[in-house]
């Protein structure tokens, strides 16, 4: 597994190290820096659904600190992860027997894409984009973490507002998942429609078709 | 409480005794008649959060037999219910401080409406209407209950497919709190998109503004 950290100081050290190492070393890390693996999610402990429920809410006020790595795990296995791995079934549904969900993280370290079925981030840009994902918020851009929901409309038929109710139903259950998970392990969170989806799938450089209209803040409660 | 049997004797021995009653008693069993009460929310119990994401599922095949009370008492809290009295939080968001939902339930007895405030179920409509909510889908005429979710959106703005987003997320969100407690307490459900929504929406008599893109089936998986 590389950590996040490990990732980090890898990558501001490959300049430094890259004229010591031989050509297949180099190769082998740059592979290993595109990705994170995440720990496996912990099944067991947290609160009863019911609970969870109790619980929920959304909080705009968020403490610095990144999100720890097995929150980050537990909390993208409940997204989106895979729950029957027979027929790669998800903790959201298919539409019509396909999945249309793309789940990029934007954090301090830059962009990452959720893999659902390695359970892994794959590099996917440079930069700190978290204040891009909002219209005008201050506390996304300090927040650790920001989900951005990307769907893919090319697969969708029907008028402009029945394509937009199955890319906000995709975008919301998953949404929704992540809501009970941080209520359940005691970390804030908020569903954001004031998403400047556009211009942010421009920056992000999404594919022709993929929609972008709800971002989640995530982290901790402010003490 | 009022349970669904005594309503339903009500019904239908209202005619044999509205001549033996009193005018007050007959008013007050009219005004009776239009509500269901449900049994406060179990709250202890049941799956964890991981455990009922683990489970979550969509299952197409339902046996006859209806929801019990605590079942769809706890269900429709699930769904949509109060869990912070005091601002009227409920299990799913406020769209810019508005809650857009409705959920229309129908059944063989006809089609209720649930109002969170006070738990309960207000008459809506007399007809057994489940083969109505689907586009085709034979399960959904026999399956004991179906959701239908209406979302206003009078108070929507921008672009059709942005309004649509809106309306989907609303319903999604409910939606996956369905899917989790149905996960969770051993029911069966599926969140549907094949709904004739504009002849359903005259059907069912809604205001102008409420758009049905989504039910959901519900009930006990077949044996």
């Amino acid at each position: 597994m590389v950590t996040r950290r490990q990732v980090n100081t890898g990558i501001l050290s490959t300049a430094a190290t890259a004229a010591t190492v031989s050509m297949a070393g180099r190769a082998a890390f740059a592979q290993m820096a595109q990705t994170i693996a995440l720990p496996p999610p912990v099944m067991t402990g947290g609160k009863s659904l019911m609970q969870a429920l109790k619980d929920r809410k959304s909080i705009r006020e968020y403490a610095d600190r990144p999100v720890s790595d097995q929150d980050l795990s537990n909390l993208l296995w409940a997204a989106w992860g895979v729950n029957r791995t027979a027929d790669d079934g998800r903790t959201a549904p298919r539409w019509r027997d396909a999945y249309l969900l793309d789940i990029y993280l934007t954090r301090a370290d830059g962009v990452w894409h959720y893999e659902p079925k390695n359970h892994r981030l794959l590099f996917h840009m440079a930069g700190d984009l978290r204040g891009q994902t909002t219209t005008g918020q201050p506390f996304v851009a300090t927040a650790p973490l920001n989900l951005v929901y990307a769907v893919d409309g090319s697969k969708l038929t029907g008028t402009d507002s029945e394509k937009g109710a199955v890319a906000g139903a995709t975008a919301a259950v998953t949404g929704e998942n992540v809501y009970l998970y941080c209520a359940s392990a005691g970390l804030a969170t908020v569903f954001r429609g004031s998403v400047p989806g556009e211009a942010l799938a421009k920056t992000l450089k999404l594919a022709p078709g993929q929609m972008i209209q709800f971002a989640q803040t995530v982290g901790y409660p402010k003490a």
